[in-house]
């Protein structure tokens, strides 16, 4: 377990005080995203906790994006894509893309892996606070921050639209290669205009707080139990995380696939967002058979909530077998 | 839309001012279900709003039954019976078989499709009426309650253990055929000893207010865009219920297949509940191929909560696609 570093805390200044804004903003997108009917409240708040052998996780919603169908996918044609889309029961124009983090309880310590997208993503998104606080989490009580890859749905809870650093006395831990990409100024000068917007959400994130963040190799030990895992290609140094605890493990995929429904049915199809789109595949390939023969219990970061279940061989890919949701955590 | 008839109101008694006991002994059952961690609350209320059209209906979930696999379906054997569970990920032992209702917001009208076990099951059940008050609900407003068929985790959430009515104002509609077979003095008597059971506990529910009890024909129209489709088999007048709205339609499947994973797979396997296998076998064929055939959106009484998705062909059975989990409604 690396050693906590809490000095950003101080840069981080006025966030406690800052609560009750954060929560009142989380609220109106919520209601803007899901408006309440008359009898009652809307949705059931967006969390799910299960045990992994000792260790308690918590899977928190973000909230979802629309993703056109059209040009999602590099090297699918758009009737296929349409046809695994209709297949799930999905819209054939544009799919619900799911945002689902994971809050891990081990060795004492309130570990959060990635953040969701904070408050500067689209209307449908904007939920984690709320979902984490429904679940009886404190932002300020947050020991430990893992972050899988520097995109924008990841990493952007981190912190608000207004400076603020959402949680105080968190430590932050980062993939070095993805630290090395991300922020360097000769990198971003050198990527097309479209992409210059990531760059830049890495910079407002992390710049105020730069001298802290700690920086790991994958493969390196994060928390108790917590081992994280190079999963490269859908960025430099995307990484994927096993939370394990006597016999049990959970293999926390991040991106190594998008949206089951297209991507563990066809690993080989490559979404636009794939930075390397034959390092991903490869990866994810790697991956799901590895998590089909041993049989490990997986969270998928775009996947339905609660985000969490199996895979299973079929034809040339993989079926997605939700887990069983369950009122005994 | 049937006469509301509230004369039974005044039968069940103090029922308003017993609540506070019943949310009480519904908090304890939960808690035992399901002990919350120290950093917080347990699981997220089991309720999962959506809409059918104009309509709102809200999936409540009571809990769970642990059936051992040995003898649960009568024409498979225990290897077969262990791969379709083991297909599923579920435990090969005994599976965890889910509870789950519907209520229906239709027509100024609060509706419920089925009533949960109350407080007469395994200490794993009895979360439904804490699930309701969380989504919002109040008991006294039910306006109606609409039972598929008089199995115990079906209708005995009508009236607690002590006799209380839970629902004071709420008008109760029967199948007609059920009422006939289970409340037939002469039938109990020809029922096997452990069968008898299950009759005594329909007299328990309904005979402090039989006369009145309003009976329908299966095919009667129940509430404002609530059809009533006769299922034979599993029970000798089990009804499922079409909730349509404009062009959409969900329907609610009772127990024509128990737990997907295994009557969805093989919809010939016939599980132990079933009273007349062979009816129950046609009746379930019959609704799964014209749900697949229309994709339907479907409620099952014992699928994984929130109980609803879709079923599409898969060799000689069909597969279980849940619907997408949303937060907006």
């Amino acid at each position: 377990m690396p050693t906590i570093n809490r000095r950003h805390a101080l840069a981080a200044g006025a966030a406690a005080i800052a609560a009750p804004a954060i929560a009142t903003a989380t609220a109106v997108q919520a209601q803007t995203a899901a408006p309440a009917p008359a009898a009652g409240p809307g949705q059931a708040p967006g969390f799910y906790r299960y045990k992994v052998g000792d260790i308690t996780v918590t899977a928190i919603h973000d909230g979802f994006f629309n993703r056109p169908l059209e040009g999602f996918i590099r090297n699918a044609e758009l009737p296929a894509v349409q046809a695994a889309a209709s297949a799930a029961f999905l819209p054939t124009t544009a799919v619900p893309i799911p945002i689902t983090t994971l809050v891990v309880e081990t060795g004492g310590k309130l570990v959060l892996l990635d953040t969701g997208i904070g408050n500067v993503g689209a209307p449908t998104t904007g939920n984690w606070l709320a979902n984490f606080r429904a679940a009886g989490f404190d932002p300020a009580r947050v020991d430990s921050i893992v972050i899988s890859h520097f995109h924008g749905d990841h990493i952007s809870g981190i912190r608000l639209r207004d400076g603020t650093a959402v949680f105080p006395n968190a430590e932050i831990q980062v993939p070095a290669p993805e630290w090395a990409f991300w922020m360097s100024d000769e990198r971003m000068a050198q990527a097309p205009e479209a992409a210059r917007g990531a760059f830049q959400n890495c910079r407002r994130v992390f710049s105020p707080l730069a001298a802290q963040v700690k920086r790991f190799e994958p493969g390196a030990e994060v928390g108790s139990g917590i081992t994280s895992v190079a999963a490269y290609g859908h960025s430099p140094g995307h990484t994927a995380f096993v939370v394990s605890s006597g016999n049990a493990k959970l293999l926390y995929m991040a991106d190594t696939s998008n949206h089951p429904a297209f991507f563990v049915r066809n690993p080989d199809w490559s979404a636009v967002f794939d930075m390397d789109a034959d390092m991903a595949r490869a990866t994810r390939r790697r991956m799901l058979d590895m998590a089909a023969s041993e049989k490990t219990r997986l969270h998928f970061y775009h996947a339905p909530f609660p985000s969490n279940g199996y895979v299973a061989k079929d034809g040339n890919g993989f079926q997605f077998v939700p887990a069983q949701w369950s009122p005994a955590v």
